[in-house]
Order: structure tokens, then C-alpha cells, then sequence
């Protein structure tokens, strides 16, 4: 039904006739001409229609906005002084020589020419999808994934699909289950991720798997977080970290290479220790010239409590962050700083102006506790100039991290410090446990392998082990995290063991895996990145929902289909489970 | 940790130091040598271990089936009399050099050498993808896909994610339904297809979509049916069912003649009234040659009424079906023809052998009942030969047509009659609408449009329509099916009244589609491949089960991982959900 597309029409076409389908974007009447700028997927073209020609100018004469035709029309060159620069066809125009309307529109539900409420745009998704912003990002996303799958297949991926329907268990606190009609009374989880199903895929033998997938989480949903979302999932046999990172590292490069015509170059690599001392965050965005600075060593015998506790303490960190022309920040600034790291758990934000760093002349509420030599150090260490200000963190370590963390990305948003450019790196060398609650937990999840240490050693120490994991940040944005998997029996005993995970309880969530491991596993290794993520970053969408078709709201919910709805009470019988009685009131509130 | 995989040892690598990762497939020990074939996803090459070379033999008489083990040696050609032919590496060998055994296996669960139960091949999955014909599948369906989505992307079409938790509606029998946390007493149901949003897409301007797409239908499963399948789903904007069939075709053609190296040449197309007609079927198998062929003019007078009750009844419907050679069938095998009609709800099988066809004389039961005219019109009719057969059916229309198409294909298995090829066809011009009930149901969906008739002319006259549908069937089996879509509000209303769908019922279900053809929808058409079935077809596998990496039983179980299990009682409290107490002995029961 046509020749070429609205947004393709161009100056070699000239003299030729062309046929369009599309949609009247916008519709002039001028000096006796209809002016219309028809819209499809690949831009607009703007179409005159002469009054001469009786027939198509009283068609066109019917056109409103948004109205679906079909148009034939000959290629001429714009006067000189009709050019326009802004549009990808703005050489060009089309005379009209025949016109059907395809389908007659309604004024729109959403008026493109503001901003309309994200419910409104959710409700009118697919008219909210016509705005050439979001369909850029939709298309742009189906590059992403088209690109990403070669570089994969030229690589030896094999793409295998594992299930959605997987196994619910007692433990699984935020899975979404599905009843099973066969099996009354049991249930389906969705899967958080293939984790599993991708190692027994190497226990297999497929040496390389990949999989583009859906992944469900029914969390607290918050402004970057959707109940389903998708993954670039990654495995593979016989390789060691540094390979798997390096295989990936190529595909992400050569990915904004060929779509950004941007050169991430080498990812440098940094430790996890070094990421929070330097940045208070395992995701540090480098774009930020910003980094903390430990004084601890300085502070251990000052009066006041307040740094010589924290820096006396194994447990505590104290840190500064220093910025540069910091000292015209008012009070009121400094206040709001403070607010600031409370929400994060920093009991105060102790700071010092810096007037004459040779002569050791500050200003700050905490001076009169420090001698000069310790602020001489200070400055020193800092490397603080006049007119910068010094913003010190003092708590147990993990406050300090967070709170200044996320003060430094402040003030350098604040300060206008961060380069407009691309950051990308690795984290790696993180530890395998963390306390909670008084037991250890896995950093990563359980098939974690660490890094050069037997079973026995990492019984022995696990607070000091190190595993062979690794994270790929971008912009400060976690783009996708993996690890070297355990393969080895002993090992994997030893870490549920580490874990308190029960003997029986392993064998209840995973016996299979175990049961998989006594059967020659193979070394293996893999990855899985956020695709939503990557997307937003690379269009620069502000939202995960602008990046994806059809997401949900914040309460999980889609205003256009209205689900979730009301089931068929019949299959509920059927499925052997009871629903109490929809609140309506409270769900439609919370909806809104 | 490999320099090449185990199946592409070659020739040109003799005299060269290669390393290889993989699994002991056999281990022989001959003439002091010990002989191991080591097997990876590429295939088996065969590593020669001299006692030499103490220290790598040592390591080698440790070895077991499917050890994993690394292994570096020195490609050497086979001498003339040990090339094994049937390896793709069979005329060389490897002289091992280095050996590391990087994990140990126990004697398998399965015993790779005889066929092992479905249950057993399922709950150690991960071992039976061990198997290279296992494998070789698997790693073909990748194939497939990445050529499927290199053709849709070369084609302009995008691929696009659409929502995996959609709505439930009460109508929704056998939709696989999810409980949302946040709005208790409300569910999300897993889609059957993506249907609504394709359309939607194609509302929003986005003209080419695609997805390789899980589906999901919770359903009394059998042989060849599974909870969760894979569609490839396709919807185009401007494009008459003509060029989709062309494009689709294209992509067929294209995949047959890339991976199994097939020209499966033009496909024909057929009207669903004339495959009825000859075949009994709406996706018939034409490797098979034999025909029905409709007899009811000669019948009208006859005395028996077993023949001219349908033939003059308008629903009625006699057909022949000549065998040739048939006339040499025991009264035995007569019988079973008969009662597999039976099946179909067929209420016998009248026969006829043909002695001397140029004669009319006949042996049947029935001959008596019909005068020579008929006998020599029936053998001319039919174009019998001396020792055929002719098989009645005469009974309904849908009766005939299920039972006669079915021992079409029966004996064209038994008289080794189907041609070992492929034969393609599509199936257009089905009818709109059917009889059930007493009302009329849509035989594709309530959105495909009809053939040349405006909505008073299809309202006037329903069952007579015909849809703007089609489908591709590839020896006997339908491999994708789809149609032009309603894209005005007016048509689309017309068919939900036919349908007996009230504006209310339309709204609860579709409101936000028949929103959203009031705003210019274009045009549109579209298809869905099954690709499971497409690849056991392509891979000529007899189950689905064996095209899938993760399948489930056909109690929708998963032996592997023990799926469906127990739910988080705490989780299906906040999810607002009773689960009756599963009748533990019943489901265990039912699984096996």
C-alpha cells in the first residue's frame, strides 16, 4: 500500500510519484493551499494539496488530526526559503495527487501539545506511543536487542528459553505464583531470573547460553522498578571472570559503538574496598570528580567523640568530602546537606570552610575540638584550597558509605561537577557474606564462587572471603552483575553451611542443582544485565516506564487494560483457591 | 581455557598443540593405550593416552564417563585403516599431552545407552540434554530463532515486548491466573497470545512488529500440547493478506532453504471449502495422495437410506475414499477402519472392493442396494481401478470430514503411501463464523475481518461470510495461522452482536480496543507461528517435550525441580488468597 516511508522521502525521489500511508500529524490552511504533515513510524513529510485538483483537495479538505490515509504524491524540492533544517525531510514536499482516508479519528484522548499525566498517558498507551519520543525509545530498544543478539550468535551463544512456570517455594517471599489446576493447592513462581535453569544448561553442555527474558518481582514497586522486567541473560562454560568479562565488555562497547557512535574504551577495573572508599557506593558514577577521603588515622585522638569514636572503632569510618568553592554555601545549604545524609542514617554532618588552607584558617563549629595540627592534616590530606569546604561523614562504616555516597552525588549535580560524558567500569573483588542479623548472608546469591580459597579455608574465614563476582557499572548505574558459579559439591555444602541453609532446606529449593553437580559440572561462569536499565541510559529516558511499551504504574497496575481484574469464580473453584472480597474502594484508591 | 571445540577437530590442525574442554563420552583401554572419545556441544574426538607419558596416563586411568576434564594434545591423523567415517572428527585423533580433571562425575542417573523413561529423562534433564540427538535439537531451535529475527529484522519489522501480567477476565476459562498483591482479590492472567497489544502496536504507528513470545494456556493437556509455548508472533500496518502471506512465506522459504538446505518452492493456496472437500481437513497432509471424493448426486435415489439420508440433506454429506490396491484388506482390517472412524463419530464404514472396474463388478455389502448404473457411476467417479477399494462415509458434513480425513491419513500410512517430502500449502477463505450451540462463535477470534462485505451485508447474512484469514500448513500440520484485522469501530461492533457479545461484555473485556479504533487505526493484518511445532517439525522430533529444554509433563509438572510446590504461607495471606489443602496422594498420583 506504499512506496516508501513519510520519514525516507528525500531529494533523489524528486519528480517521481510516491505512495504514503500514515497519519495527519498537523493540517494548514494557507493562501488558499491545505498544508499536512503526514507521520509514520520513520519521521514526518509535509504534503500540498492544490485546489486545482477538485477532487483530492475536498478530500483533504475532510482531514483532522491523527486521521489514518493513504496518499499518492509527486517529489518536489522546496524553495530555497522553504527549506527546513529541523526535519529529516525538510528539503522536500509532496504534491498531492490522491488521497483515501484509511480511517477517520476522534479528537485524541491525549493532546500531544502538553504534558499529560502519566495516567493518562498509561490509560491512551497506544496513542501516548505515537509521540515520536516514545516510539524513538521503543524502536531504539528493538535495535538494542537486535544488535545485542548478533554479537551474541556471532559469538556461539546459544539462545534457549527456560520456563516462566517454575517452582514456588516456602522461602520465595516475593515471587509471583500462579495456582496449578492439576495440582491443587501448590503453586508456580515466576522466575526472579533463570539463575538456575542457566547452570544446569552448562551442567548440559551447551558451553554458551544466552537468553533476552522476562524476569518478575512482586516487590514494593518504586519509581525505577516494574513487577516484570526484562534481562540480557548470559552463561557460560569454561571460562574464568576476566574472559566473561571481557566478552561482555565487547558486546556493551560494541553496542554504543553501533548505535551512539560513542567509544567506551576500556573498562578499568575496581576493587570493591577501593569503590567505597573512594565513592561510598559500589556503583560509582566517575562522571562525578568528587571522592571521600578517610581521616580516620588523623581523628583517633581528638576530643570530640564524635570523630574519635567512629575513627577508634574497627566497625567505624570517619570521611570527607571535600568541594571545591564549597564555602559559599549558606547555612541554610548546609542545613539542607545535613537533612540530606539523615535520610541515610548520618546522625549530623560536621563541615569546615576552608579560608586560608596555608595558614590553617577555617571556619566551622567543630574547630575549637581540633588543634591545628590536626587540621593542618586535614587539610593536607584533602588537598583543600581556599573557598572549598570540607563535609566530614562520622558513624559505623556502612553510614559513612551510604550517607557520603550519596552526598557526593549531590553536590556534584549541586555544583555542576559532572561531566556530560560516559564512565564505565568494573567492581569486582566484593566480599561473599555480609552480617544481617547477626548471620551471614550472601552478597550475590549462594552459587557464588570465591576467589582462591578451598572449602575449608572459606569455613575457616568467611567474613574475609573475597568472591569471584563482578559488576558492570555505567554513569553510576549498575548495568548488569554476574560471578564466576560454584561447581564443585564440597564448595556449595560449605557455603549453604556458611549460610544456615539447612541441609534439608538446601535439598527443598535445590536439590536438583546439587543433585546436578555430582554429574562432571563444568567450570562456569556468567552474567545477566538489565535491559529496561541499559535502555533508559542509553535514550536518556528519565523513567523505566518511558522505555518499555506497555509497563505498569507505580501500584502495579496497567490503567489501559484495567489489570489486574476480577477472575472467573469458576476456575477459582477449579483452581481449588478462595479470593477474599475485593476492597474496591482501597484498590482503586491506591491505584490512583 | 580452549583453543577448539571437540567437533571441529580437523585435518588441517595436524602437527599443532590444541586444547580442549569436554566430557569422557568412552573411555578404552587397548593394547596398553587407553583410548577416550571426549564429547563437548560440537562433538567427540578421539584422545589417544600413551603410557609414555607416566604422568597424563596416570591422570587418564582415573578417568570415568563424563568426567569433565581439560586436555591439551597434538593433532594427529588417523592411519588409513582407523578413520572412522561416521565421525565428523574420524579422521583424526589427538595425542594427549596435558590432562586436568576439573570435576569428577558419579556413575549417571541415566543410562545414556537405552532408552529411558520419560519421567526419568525429565527429572534428570540436565543429563539428557546430554545427549548429542538431545543437544543437536536444542542447539537447532536457536538456530532457528536467530534466522527467524535476522529475517524480521532485515524486513523492517520490530521487535517488541508486550506484557507477560495481563488482565483477567471473568470469561477467561483458561487463562493461567496470578494473584496481585497490591490490589487483593484482583488477578493478572499469563496472555494466551499477545493479540490485543500486536493490534495496539500497530494502532500506535508502529506498522512491523514481531516477537518470539511465551504463551500460555492452562489446559487438559495432551501428547502434544504444553502450559507454556513459544509463538512467533508477527502484525504488519498497510498490508493486504496477500503480502502477508508473501512476507511469511518468504521467511519459511528462507529458513528451509538455510538450515535443512530445502526449497520448499511456492506454496499453493487453497480454499478451506475445497480442503474439506478433498481432504477432510482444514490442514491437510498433501504428501499424501489420496483424496475423498463427494458421491452424494449419485446417491440421492438410492434405496439405502444409510447413503441417501445425507446426500439429500443439506448438512448431509457422502464421500468416498478410494485405496488403491485396498481391495486386498481382510474383512479384519475392515473392521478397524471401522472402528477408528468410530473415533470421529462415524456410525460404520460401507466398503466396496472392485474386481473388474471395466465390468462394474464389485463385492460389498451395501451392493446389493445400488443398481449397475450407480456401481459404474460411483467406479467412474472415483477413477477405481481392478483391486481397489472404496471407503463410505455418509453422515453429517463435519462428521464425514473429521472421520473420512482421518483414515485418509491412516491408510496412507498403512499402505505406505505418503511421500517423504514437504509439501506446503496455505488455507485461505475460511468461514466466519460457526454453529455451536445454537449461536455462531468466530472460527478464528472475534477481530479478523471478513472478505468484501460491508457491516449491514455480514450482519444480514453471517453464515455465509467468509474471513480474511489463512493459515500455513506444512504436511498436515498447522504451522502458523492469522488474518486481516477489523480496523473500523462500525465492523467490529457488527461481528460482537453476532457473536452474542453485549456492548457491556465487549467493554469489560475490550474496551480499550474499541477506544482505540476510534483514533485512525490503520489497516493491519498479522500471523503467529507456532515454534515449537515448527521445530519438531524441521528437526523431525515426535514430541514437542523433545524441542523444549525445560518442558513440563503432561500433568503440567515439572519432575526436575518438583514444580508446582507449597507457597509461602505468609505470601498467600498478603495476596489475599485461601489455598484448599492439596490432596497430596491425588496430585502425587496424577503426576505419574
Amino acid at each position: 500500500m506504499r512506496t516508501v516511508y513519510c520519514g525516507q522521502v528525500n531529494p533523489e525521489q524528486v519528480d517521481q510519484t510516491v505512495t504514503l500511508c500514515g497519519w495527519v500529524n498537523k493540517r494548514r490552511d494557507l493562501g488558499g493551499l491545505i498544508f499536512v504533515d503526514l507521520r509514520d513510524r520513520e519521521g514526518i513529510v509535509q504534503v500540498v494539496f492544490d485546489p486545482d485538483n477538485t477532487e483530492v483537495f475536498e478530500v483533504a479538505n475532510s482531514l483532522r488530526n491523527e486521521y489514518c490515509v493513504q496518499l499518492e504524491g509527486v517529489v518536489r524540492a522546496r524553495p530555497e526559503s522553504q527549506v527546513n533544517a529541523q526535519m529529516a525531510t525538510g528539503a522536500v514536499e509532496l504534491l498531492a495527487t490522491g488521497l483515501t482516508v484509511l480511517n477517520a479519528s476522534a479528537p485524541l484522548a491525549l493532546d500531544f501539545n502538553q504534558e499529560n499525566s502519566e495516567e493518562q498517558r498509561l490509560k491512551y498507551r497506544y496513542l501516548d506511543l505515537r509521540r515520536p519520543i516514545m516510539s524513538d525509545r521503543i524502536k531504539f530498544r528493538s535495535k538494542v536487542t537486535s544488535a545485542v543478539r548478533r554479537f551474541l550468535d556471532d559469538n556461539g551463544f546459544l539462545d534457549i528459553e527456560t520456563p516462566i512456570l517454575t517452582k514456588a517455594t516456602p522461602e520465595g517471599a516475593r515471587d509471583y505464583l500462579v495456582p496449578s489446576r492439576t495440582h491443587k493447592g501448590k503453586f508456580f513462581a515466576l522466575p526472579q531470573s533463570p539463575q538456575l535453569f542457566k547452570q544446569l544448561l552448562m551442567m548440559s553442555g551447551f558451553d554458551r547460553y544466552y537468553q533476552i527474558v522476562k524476569c518478575f518481582r512482586d516487590e514494593d514497586l518504586r519509581a525505577d522498578r516494574q513487577p516484570e522486567f526484562t534481562q540480557i541473560d548470559i552463561e557460560t562454560s569454561f571460562m574464568s571472570s576476566v574472559q566473561v568479562m571481557q566478552t561482555t565488555e565487547s558486546m556493551i562497547r560494541d553496542l554504543f559503538n553501533q548505535l551512539l557512535d560513542v567509544d567506551l574504551g576500556e573498562f578499568p577495573t575496581m576493587p570493591y574496598s577501593e569503590a567505597m572508599k573512594r565513592f561510598g557506593s559500589d556503583k560509582p558514577d566517575l562522571r562525578n570528580p568528587l571522592e571521600l577521603v578517610d581521616v580516620d588515622d588523623l581523628l583517633k585522638d581528638v576530643e570530640f567523640k564524635v570523630f574519635s569514636g567512629p575513627a577508634n572503632d574497627a566497625q567505624g569510618r570517619v570521611a570527607v568530602l571535600r568541594i571545591p568553592g564549597g564555602a559559599k554555601l549558606s547555612r541554610k545549604q548546609i542545613d539542607e546537606y545535613g537533612k540530606y545524609v539523615g535520610v541515610y542514617g548520618a546522625k549530623g554532618l560536621a563541615w569546615m570552610k576552608v579560608n586560608n588552607a596555608a595558614e590553617g584558617d577555617v571556619q566551622s563549629p567543630v574547630a575549637k575540638f581540633l588543634n591545628e595540627d590536626v587540621i593542618a592534616a586535614l587539610i593536607e590530606r584533602t588537598g583543600a584550597q581556599d573557598t572549598d569546604i570540607l563535609l566530614f561523614g562520622a558513624d559505623n562504616a556502612t553510614v559513612v558509605a551510604e550517607a557520603m555516597g550519596a552526598l557526593r552525588l549531590k553536590a556534584g549535580e549541586d555544583f555542576d561537577l559532572v561531566e556530560d560524558c560516559w564512565k564505565p567500569l568494573w567492581v569486582v573483588d566484593f566480599p561473599m557474606f555480609e552480617k544481617h542479623n547477626g548471620g551471614l548472608t550472601a552478597i550475590h546469591h549462594p552459587f557464588t564462587a570465591p576467589i582462591g580459597v578451598s572449602a575449608e579455608e572459606l569455613e575457616a574465614n568467611p567474613e574475609t572471603a573475597l568472591s569471584d563476582a563482578y559488576d558492570m557499572v555505567l554513569n553510576g548505574v549498575e548495568l548488569g552483575g554476574g560471578s564466576v558459579r560454584i561447581h564443585d559439591q564440597d564448595m556449595q555444602s560449605a557455603v549453604f553451611r556458611i549460610l544456615g541453609i539447612s541441609d534439608e532446606e538446601a535439598r527443598e529449593k535445590f536439590g536438583f542443582l546439587l543433585d546436578a553437580l555430582k554429574f562432571g559440572a563444568p567450570p562456569h561462569a556468567g552474567l545477566a544485565f538489565g535491559l529496561d536499565r541499559l535502555i533508559m541510559l542509553m535514550t536518556g529516558a528519565t523513567s523505566i516506564r518511558d522505555v518499555m511499551a506497555f509497563p505498569k504504574t507505580t501500584t502495579a497496575a496497567c490503567p489501559m487494560t484495567e489489570a489486574p481484574g476480577l477472575a472467573n469464580p469458576a476456575s477459582l473453584v477449579e483452581l481449588g483457591i478462595e479470593a477474599y472480597a475485593a476492597d474496591e474502594s482501597s484498590s482503586e484508591k491506591s491505584a490512583e
